[in-house]
């Protein structure tokens, strides 16, 4: 059989700890799907388009990762794209609990599994929130995104 | 004496997380108030008269059990009514330090103990807001929620 | 109805925080009865008797309160004596987790509910293990234990 | 490619929580390899061969999952058995420190990766050593491991 | 060498925890600054001018304890004001990751440490926000604020 | 005044985790006094001796930095060497509340304080205990300990 695994997030924008953890899923399933949720209650700095669009040049050369997007349920967009599995990155203790909140309610809408594997410790302090708080008042975050993001962070936030 | 205990949340809606709590107080007290926060700063979905009138029909065979509502703090609304205990179920972890603080602030102002009751296992990732969010995206909440409420919540959310 | 909450521990020694916490479940329930874990893998500084002679008069003022003591399973002796609660002190998130497991395993062993109160910020640091390690190093641990237990522990580590 | 999960454990005795996860790793992946630690430091109550057989018995009719067992380090058996991939289940958050900090070891070891499923809710209480402990003073274990898992654990402990 | 520590926060208003971080701050450097955050995002109670008043009035008898301001990222205050540690309280466990995550950023950011002192038991329920939410409902807050700033929150709300 | 910070440990081996707390401790502080736990309790594969020449070893080159070793209460101790501020380093939540609750007992005893600074993400999951464990069973620790404690271990586990 051909093992999928969706790992969907809002990206506004991919930063390396997410290209770590998606390039690590490459390597453990067949095949990937990246799924930008479009969630416009959180109200994202980069439009969805534009974060489909830095994520593909981010995985480029993972040649078994896809980008795809989607609005609504999480587990909706799984059944739609037959995958079962959903693969997420655990950083810190405080994510645990609403990741298991959202897996076990998942599991029982839809009898799709959430794996987790855990952030690699050398981004673990890192989040796109974070990475763009930092940006808008001027510190460096070269190192922490891929450099055309790097350059698109300081076209919107000039 | 009679034992009273005061079950605070904003039940919007309730679920069967919260009926599960709320039955389980009845048989460890003597007479169970449950109080609906009226809180208009957390925006609910349901008006304060539409919680408790869904808590009310939710609660109608617990004979010990009664619903009212209030505004402001909780240890006023607990002295008015004259209990001296509040009673709030634990899901998770990270409810825990919040709750705490909570509990405590409340001993120093009013003298009022807070009693913790764990969630069953069957509701441990089950909350009002996740509720929502799945049903507002079309998602299945049958079994979660009293049939009653599943209906309003269709009706609200069309 | 009369309600009873069982408060179990091994009290190796009893400390000022167990009394408050005791204390405490004296107000809200009709009657508590305090339950010396036997407890032999434990190994512990004070024998049983020495332990429900410290609590005994540690709690001889309050007035709906006893001491008792088993071996086995709490489940089994909240049975024999008839009781349907069990009442423990939560200080710190470590506690939690542990504490949660075993009052999910009571429930389905015996249909026994655990209530949690917290620990009072004064004791929240406060141990039975850490107190017999400040002691035998020969540190104060004068306010920390009832006077009758200080000059025991005294003699027992001397 | 065969996507191969290795889901190592004490399983001392085996219950039904870790067989919910082994059945849903059986699912996500090719094939299971179920490695029992053979762990010498813990003195476990059933011998390296009879948990093995216990285990075996129990995955019998999962078809893609096979039962092994090792001494030393896992990242040395998963090398020897050609498995770059652990899977756990987590129960809990306090399981989850200790845990991050074995798979981080690993990776840096052997660069094998672990993923980790949620425990089921039903099963979230559920441990070896809850199991042995109720069991060893006479509590009821029926439903919590399977029935030729409770026969031995009455022979063991009688 | 002149050892500086940086204290920062919001300060919406000082309490007695506050004071009790900076008082034990003030005896372990031999120089501190608190500095307030002006951070508009957060909507804050008081101006950054009443918020440093209320500061300066409350250290007023530390003699080696400075109040100033700031917008934009802490590690370029502490380079403009050529400190390399910030001190912090901690109070619980939910505020540790996040804690954890910003001391490693600024870290990377500009080589600046992070300190972290607990809370001292009598405040670790005490925070601005709590104090805030039950001074606007009417309840009693002596005895968490200095008289003066329990002045100026009478003034605010009324 | 001269600000001395006090780095308590078991160091059963120092680790490179110790290192860089010991190391960023020697330029936050004006000395360093590194603290070996004699610490029969723990049973440590390394003797008091051995312990302190690795350590020794390790720090020759941080100027401010010595070594020393003592049995009983760190508090004792603390006063007896002149210094009021300890400083430990923390990797994760789950050290947190043992952690705090040792802090809130020595402030008690002796008026000491604790700073905690936490550990540097490539370090995060490094444990004397672990690095054992691994060596035990003949794994790599090569670049997680200073060389010169390689060889030791290496010999000691031979």
């Amino acid at each position: 059989m051909t093992l999928t695994a969706l790992c969907p997030g809002t990206f506004d924008p991919v930063t390396n700890g997410h290209l770590d953890i998606i390039e690590r899923a490459s390597r453990l399933f067949d095949r990937v799907i990246v799924a930008v949720v479009e969630n416009p209650a959180k109200d994202p700095l980069f439009s969805v388009d534009e974060r489909r669009t830095m994520l593909k040049e981010s995985v480029a050369e993972m040649e078994n990762v896809e980008v795809d997007s989607f609005a609504g349920l999480l587990v909706a967009f799984a059944k739609r794209r037959g995958v079962g599995t959903i693969l997420k990155g655990l950083r810190a203790v405080s994510d645990f609990d609403y990741e298991l909140q959202m897996a076990q309610m998942n599991h029982r809408l839809a009898d799709v599994e959430t794996c987790f594997i855990p952030a690699s410790p050398t981004w673990s302090y890192l989040s796109s929130s974070l990475v763009k708080e930092v940006a808008r008042y001027g510190g460096d975050v070269s190192g922490l995104v891929p450099d055309h993001v790097l350059a698109r962070l300081g076209e919107k936030l000039s």
